[in-house]
């Protein structure tokens, strides 16, 4: 039988951090072998929130180093970059037709970055970008979407638009189910919910031991364990969090140890920090393998882009018979 | 110094009357020598208000040689089909990152097609159908879009985005602007402000003098002129409106005529069919040629895609490279 087919994709922000790592990455590196594995670089989905594309083709590559540093194998994965297949703007452009302005309207996640982001007038395609995520998925006639559960109601978006197509043209696309991943967000250093690189609270997967030390060392802990001594509640700090993740062995000890004032925040959180660097240790390895093999990361993008059209353009022949389009 | 660039498009709904004739294609024709033609089979806009696509090749085929057949020189035209040059839409998706959904609901002639229509929730696809629109003017660097009254407010939207574009990534678009034809409406044989293939009230290019005469015996005129004798007003009559077209030579005494009683409108709605017809006869004739000629047809269209998508192609890569696309 063959494989089910994953699509996902992150926008090329420059490098990741372990909130990516936690949040997408390394489920993505747990299901490329028993899934056909499609990752995008979407950066034609940067410009729904911001128009400046100084970095944009650098980010591309940052990000896609940190895939394969953290370990997205290109035998096991196609990678490549929206902007260089045009059929996503072109099924994109198709797919618009099938839904209203007012089901685009009432996606949860755009009115939650409306409010974030102080939008006071939306732009038109950032309205549509569920229309984008779309066609990026049905491009390549994905089967499965790995997602966090706030990004649930896209792929019920995906799906009633694939439902619509085939029911008006003839079946094409399968309809596209959400596949929920278990640990979905990682809070950032300064205690906000989420890790983020605008918000300048992040470890990178590229960062040094001495850095994510530093990082811990300044992250905000229960405000009421001001010294080794005092009681805290590990319920509310982000560093018994991130032992949860990433020190699993741990945890009850910690959690004894902060409440009965016998663990001291300081000794807690370098003990954090090396663990998180014994995860990130191969990661930077392997980018530096990768930064000094350039011409290998182009090369596996352009093997990825040439894999991905040829599909893509298949799809849309089957789209353009269809629909009679001669 | 090069001849300014035109850029016009048509949606191919099928053979063409003549309310297109007067509202565009002559304008078109008179217009072929001193500039440089680009025309568009806009097939895709055909998605923003209705799915069906079961005719839309023939359609295209058919407006085609409507073209042709009305006097379009494929030395001097460009025509090509939307659907064939995935540019458009790449163009169009990032051209709706520069303009606002408010901007777009703002648009005159989509407040007119809803209440014409009876839209009661907007297809998002059809919101931004100025955008595409402006995409399919600047892939090509149109300087100038022939235009009714009507569409002014589109070319507007096309200018604002070309500069929202220009100012953030650097200079590639010309702003283009509308060239306003003089006539640019034909009442419908029913009376409706509007000739309209929808509404059943239309002349076809390709109808022959049989067809005109029966056309316009049923047609409506002054209601008040009941037989010859009586007085009419030419100024509502729908016939009088065509002979200020196709018979200008003869509208004072048709004037007099009418107001007088002397004229029938029998008499006057033959003499206008003859009119149209004589403007019909060579079209008819070059028509019948093009339809025993289909493999030319397919050559002409073949020609002016592939040099449309070598145009279209350079203008995105422009585009790629000032938005550092890589």
């Amino acid at each position: 039988m063959a494989k089910k087919r994953i699509l996902s994709g992150m926008r090329p922000t420059g490098k990741l951090h372990i909130g990516h790592y936690v949040g997408a990455l390394e489920n993505w590196i747990n299901l490329q072998d028993d899934y056909d594995n499609f990752h995008l670089i979407a950066d034609y989905h940067v410009l729904t929130t911001t128009l400046n594309t100084d970095d944009i083709y650098n980010n591309s590559i940052e990000m896609l180093i940190d895939w394969l540093s953290a370990g997205l194998d290109p035998q096991k994965n196609l990678m490549f970059r929206q902007s260089q297949i045009k059929d996503h703007a072109e099924l994109h452009l198709i797919l618009s037709m099938l839904i209203t302005v007012n089901r685009l309207e009432r996606n949860p996640t755009l009115k939650d970055q409306v409010r974030d982001l102080n939008i006071e007038h939306i732009i038109y395609g950032h309205l549509g970008y569920p229309v984008l995520q779309t066609a990026d998925i049905l491009l390549y006639k994905g089967d499965l979407v790995p997602v966090g559960e706030d990004q649930v109601p896209h792929v019920e978006i995906s799906r009633e638009i694939a439902r619509k197509f085939n029911n008006q043209y003839g079946v094409v696309f399968p309809e596209p189910e959400p596949k929920l991943s278990k640990f979905a967000r990682l809070p950032g250093l300064d205690g906000d919910a989420k890790m983020s690189k605008s918000l300048g609270n992040t470890i990178f997967l590229s960062d040094e031991p001495e850095i994510v030390k530093a990082k811990l060392k300044k992250a905000v802990t229960d405000p009421n364990k001001i010294r080794k001594g005092d009681s805290g509640n590990p319920d509310i700090c982000l560093i018994f969090a991130y032992h949860k993740k990433f020190n699993p062995g741990e945890i009850e000890e910690i959690n004894a140890g902060c409440r009965s004032g016998v663990l001291g925040c300081f000794d807690c959180k370098m003990n954090c920090a090396s663990k998180i660097s014994s995860l990130l240790a191969p990661i930077i390895d392997k980018r530096q393998y990768y930064e000094n093999n350039l011409p290998l990361i182009k090369d596996i993008l352009a093997d990825g882009e040439l894999k991905a059209k040829k599909i893509a353009a298949a799809t849309m022949n089957e789209v353009h018979e269809k629909m009679n389009l001669g």
